[in-house]
């Protein structure tokens, strides 16, 4: 599933974004679409109306996308996106997880503990700032530090200025800034989710894979004071499915890409940065599965973290087969030696450029002496733990406050302080046996890592294994606690220290270590960037204009087209039906992971066995684009994007049509299921009004 | 469970055996047993029929332990040892580990297609002569291979002069050499399997956990001459059930401790060698996992690995958590130091011997240094394939053949032949889906531990992604068939290399690779040893005789008592009872892996709910001793050892019976069954007969 991974994501710093698009290549700024493929090609002319509907009516989850699609603020998105606010509003009397939800009215709808969405207003260019603030002499040190003021900077004026949340975003690997200012949205309840038997049917098995049968969807609510939020637009809906061949649009945000990475940046993530992921990630899918194992409560607990673990375990895999393919790296290397040769050819173009790929490999290298510890210590996978992430989120806010906004963190800065207390705050239940589980297989992780003599590990373990410190941590710790966190946060560093507490102790302890090896990671970043901002320029002298940036989970439109596939000789149609879905759950006699819910079984003659399921389409997205709308020339929903196919993950590396696809549900299935199986009729009714 | 770990066994060469037992410490060889300790503290006296009933009654497994429980060559063993066999013998359409077997008559009982039994016949010093021909003045290079030609000479000379298959046993690792031969049986049967819903029942969540309700037992008879063997001679049973602090004894064969391995040599597993292993099974794990998930017969195809698998993954977190748990490498550490000092204390001992932990130490340094291309290559993890493991044999066996029995690799000398042709002919199943998803995985990981651009990988790889690889090997391959495997055996190197096959020609590609890898790792391990001859001799002089040795997968006695032990705070008792067995499926709702046979649900009140099914003793015991009979002061049959609690894993490094237990089937339980639930009374009538 296409969800943004987060804790586990690789932090690679792609190099820049593809500049010429092939076939339906391409995810494109919204100021900034191929309007002349689309009429050439196509005979397709946007309008303003059309692209203002699109910026409008899209919408950015923390891990994902959805969209508007009705006049009282009703949100679609896919189901494995919704899940998070449903798991926080699960218990294992109430499990709406597995039960599915439908508020009948709007007093039904329940609140997300601590979910933001975001809408995007405004796109300003801010490159000229930015760049003015950091100077070519700087050294890399400097120049981290002075293109963090400037950006922190720019965000705290804007967003003051117009009351959104303003991002100086990056586009092209530090070429150009654009500041998107973001409307936010935090009172979102949940309307409608499915049992997650039908939302994610053939579990881990199906995932990735196409023919596929799953009805991946959820429907939420804005609210602005405490009525339902009127959106400045919203996207119509078309029950009518589409067809083979029809052009179609995908409206989300795509998290990152990787697609123009030199040689050793892709290096680095073959070797490096995806086989330790891997097996961290494998590390933690078995510690999760034994957890599950000891009941079905325990199951229900470790659910979210399982599936996003296997989710990403997948990906990556995906990723990796891709890499490891002798082909596409000879393909890659070909590439890159025609392009030096190009900047080599011109002495002018060579003085100006050529030492872009000396800066990029050594930033590799650094990134590569200090990977594992900043994984480690840093991304916090030395401390898998809800409670550890709470703490070091109050330590740093106690330490980031302290400091002027320019020179903070920047998710420490003053447009993300609302984002963070929402989620220190959250009322989210925290289960301490999956916490315990969680750190324990992490501390055992870090002293693999680190050395069981690292001086760290030692402060770390306190003299237990990693087993028993995780129970005591977990059980010492009042941060499960609401209150205990708002304590803290409003007492700055002082309520923090006398606090006492051992979990904040322990985020106090690896808290210099951690933003040491931040500052090295940092450090070369930006001699990365600064490479890569010499090789775009250099392409653009030699090869013209720019087609799209990496994708930066912002706002971007893809354009593709509904179609078949051939694999193994045989050729894959575009669609699934709702007979398909029953055929499959029969092959496997209906056990898990293709169980169908009660209800769907009970339903099944109500239904039309024609009516189109889960699509795939050419569409170039990847990770990021869960929840997209996908949508037709008229600007109507008639689909969501909720994966690609296995082949289709090759999009990190470069895009190609021959066999990927994005794979959506029909909206013809939605309102089907929402009429037939769960006597919907007046969320039916709702969509597109 | 505690059978040999093979593949995946970390081949640490362990230092030395503990000398001095505490409580009930002690693997004791049959040939030098604790008659003090067990006159004064039990008064028990063993007599020369007892210990020769030991000898002559107790079976090795190629993977564990078992007994003779019939004069008509009846033998018993753990379901985990004999489903190797019965896997071979099951089907798609004849599923007998999923149903269970039983032979109502000699007739029916079916013949495993590859399984050597040995029984130990004799035991003589071979120290001097081994002694004799390894030369003070060698360096480790020479004295490997002086080593090598003695023992293979003196194995070979015995086997002659006896017709027995003849082993030199390196005891206290290279400070005493016994020669020990046995009689070989090849023509075993397979008498009686219970249903792997009740042999593994709980799976792996109950694995290496008390307490326990499992039927982890087989039954299977040696033939000679198209006969059921007459054993020399066979343990009597009892179905009276043990009682509390009741002293019993277990005789199997233990496969490895490392109880007094230098500090060096266990950081190196704590660091390199268990971590690179746990992450190994992971991997393999999921990658099997998934290939399950594919279907019904999938699963029951992959049922093999997956479970030996999980098996090492538990027994290794296990091992891992003991060797991370800074009070117990402190006290490691203290022990050592005290030991050193007493070295050091003496200017005659201190000449001698000083010299010994440097020479460990830079043993261990080399090891780790080639750790993970000695695993990859010459252990074979890089290329987890039956076919690739047939054509490694299929090679080396030519290449060996050309050479003196006195130069060649020790498991391809002149004694081990029938051995490797009852594996290389062997007509067990080979499943080509299976295989390609293991070498998928596994090139996979080669890639990663050698790198893509090794010229090895390269050649491995021909140009294709490992998973196309590993299909293409796999399917062009010719050695699934048996005819083609004898055609290369019998024709030598000739033969093998005009078959022109490709998985032959890959493992004629990896060969040279593997074995200078090898010769490293064997160089090191004769440092090793050497050190470790010294340490052994000083230890003697300081502080007198010696107790037993590491486990060396030989017979060993182990004694011990039924007892309770102490757990957060709550006492566990020392048995489950039938009783506890129905309620724990309840439990579970009956639920994989707690599911019951449906003859189990069928029977319950014919059983008797008192009936003793587990039981927990202080015994000694690890890896290999699956299978052990448990018996009594008589010599009588009482139970049959499957598995250690977690606590007891930690016996590889040092023994504790404060919480560490030995975990048995009781005697009387298997009659229980086997009368009520299997009506096979004529199998329990034989019973000790």
């Amino acid at each position: 599933m296409k969800k943004l991974k987060t804790l586990f994501a690789v932090c690679a710093v792609g190099v820049f974004g593809a500049l010429s698009g092939s076939a339906e290549e391409g995810m494109f700024l919204p100021n900034r679409l191929p309007e002349n493929v689309l009429q050439g090609r196509y005979n397709f002319t946007t309008t303003t109306h059309w692209r203002r509907l699109i910026q409008r009516a899209s919408i950015r989850f923390p891990n994902g996308s959805g969209s508007f699609v009705s006049t009282r603020g009703l949100v679609f998105t896919n189901h494995h996106i919704a899940i998070d606010c449903a798991e926080k509003l699960s218990s294992e009397e109430d499990n709406i997880v597995e039960n599915g939800f439908l508020a009948k009215t709007l007093a039904e709808e329940r609140p997300c503990p601590d979910l933001e969405l975001n809408v995007l207003d405004s796109i300003e260019d801010g490159t000229e700032q930015v760049q003015a603030a950091v100077k070519p002499e700087m050294i890399p040190s400097e120049a981290t530090l002075a293109r963090r003021a400037v950006r922190n900077t720019l965000e705290a004026e804007k967003s003051k200025e117009t009351g959104l949340k303003c991002e100086v975003v990056s586009l092209w690997h530090g070429a150009r800034y654009h500041l998107y200012c973001y409307r936010r949205y935090s009172d979102v309840r949940l309307v409608f989710l499915p049992e997650i038997g039908i939302a994610r049917f053939g579990g881990d098995p199906d995932n990735f894979e196409f023919p596929r049968y799953v009805l991946d969807i959820a429907f939420l609510r804005v609210y602005e004071n405490g009525q339902p939020f009127r959106p400045k637009a919203n996207y119509r809906w078309r029950s009518r499915s589409v067809r083979e061949d029809e052009l179609i649009f995908v409206t989300g945000h795509p998290g990152r890409t990787a697609r123009l990475d030199t040689v050793d940046s892709v290096e680095f993530l073959r070797d490096t940065a995806y086989p330790q992921t891997l097996n961290l990630l494998r590390r933690y899918e078995i510690a999760l599965q034994q957890f599950a194992l000891e009941g079905r409560e325990q199951a229900r607990r470790a659910d979210h973290d399982l599936f996003s673990i296997q989710n990403s375990r997948k990906a990556y895999t995906g990723f990796l087969r891709k890499l490891q393919d002798p082909a596409f790296f000879a393909k890659k290397e070909e590439e890159e030696k025609e392009f030096r040769a190009q900047v080599e050819a011109s002495p002018r173009i060579r003085a100006l450029y050529a030492s872009a790929w000396g800066d990029i490999s050594s930033a590799e290298i650094d990134r590569g002496l200090n990977y594992t510890e900043y994984r480690m210590l840093e991304s916090r996978l030395g401390f898998y733990s809800q409670l550890f992430r709470l703490a070091r989120m109050l330590v740093r806010l106690a330490q980031e406050r302290e400091l002027p906004n320019a020179e903070r963190l920047p998710e420490y800065s003053e447009k993300n302080i609302p984002r963070l207390e929402q989620i220190l705050f959250s009322p989210a239940p925290i289960y301490k046996d999956l916490e315990t589980a969680k750190l324990s297989a992490s501390l055992t992780l870090l002293v693999e890592t680190l050395g069981a003599d690292d001086e760290l590990v030692k402060t770390v373990l306190s003299g237990n294994d990693p087993r028993a410190q995780a129970f005591r941590l977990v059980e010492g710790t009042r941060l499960a606690d609401v209150a205990f966190r708002r304590k803290l946060a409003e007492g700055g560093m002082a309520a923090v220290r006398a606090g006492r507490d051992p979990m904040i102790e322990l985020a106090l302890a690896v808290d210099p270590l951690a933003r040491r090896v931040r500052r090295i990671f940092e450090e070369a970043a930006e001699l990365k960037r600064q490479g890569s901002t010499k090789l775009f320029d250099a392409l653009r002298l030699i090869r013209g204009t720019a087609g799209y940036p990496d994708a930066t989970f912002t706002l971007r439109v893809s354009y593709g087209t509904v179609k078949d596939y051939r694999e193994q000789g045989k050729t894959v149609r575009f669609a699934t039906r709702l007979r398909g879905l029953y055929r499959r759950a029969e092959d496997h006699e209906n056990l898990r992971p293709w169980k169908l819910p009660q209800r769907w079984l009970e339903k099944k003659d109500d239904l039309d066995p024609d009516t189109m399921f889960n699509f795939a389409s050419t569409h170039d997205i990847t990770g990021g684009n869960s929840g997209s709308p996908v949508i037709s020339r008229q600007g109507e929903v008639v689909g969501i994007v909720f994966d690609s196919n296995l082949q289709g993950l090759g999009n990190e590396f470069a895009y190609s049509d021959e066999q990927g696809r994005a794979v959506s549900v029909s909206a013809q299935a939605v309102v089907e299921a929402l009429r037939k199986v769960y006597d919907a009729n007046e969320l039916a009714d709702e969509l597109g009004r």
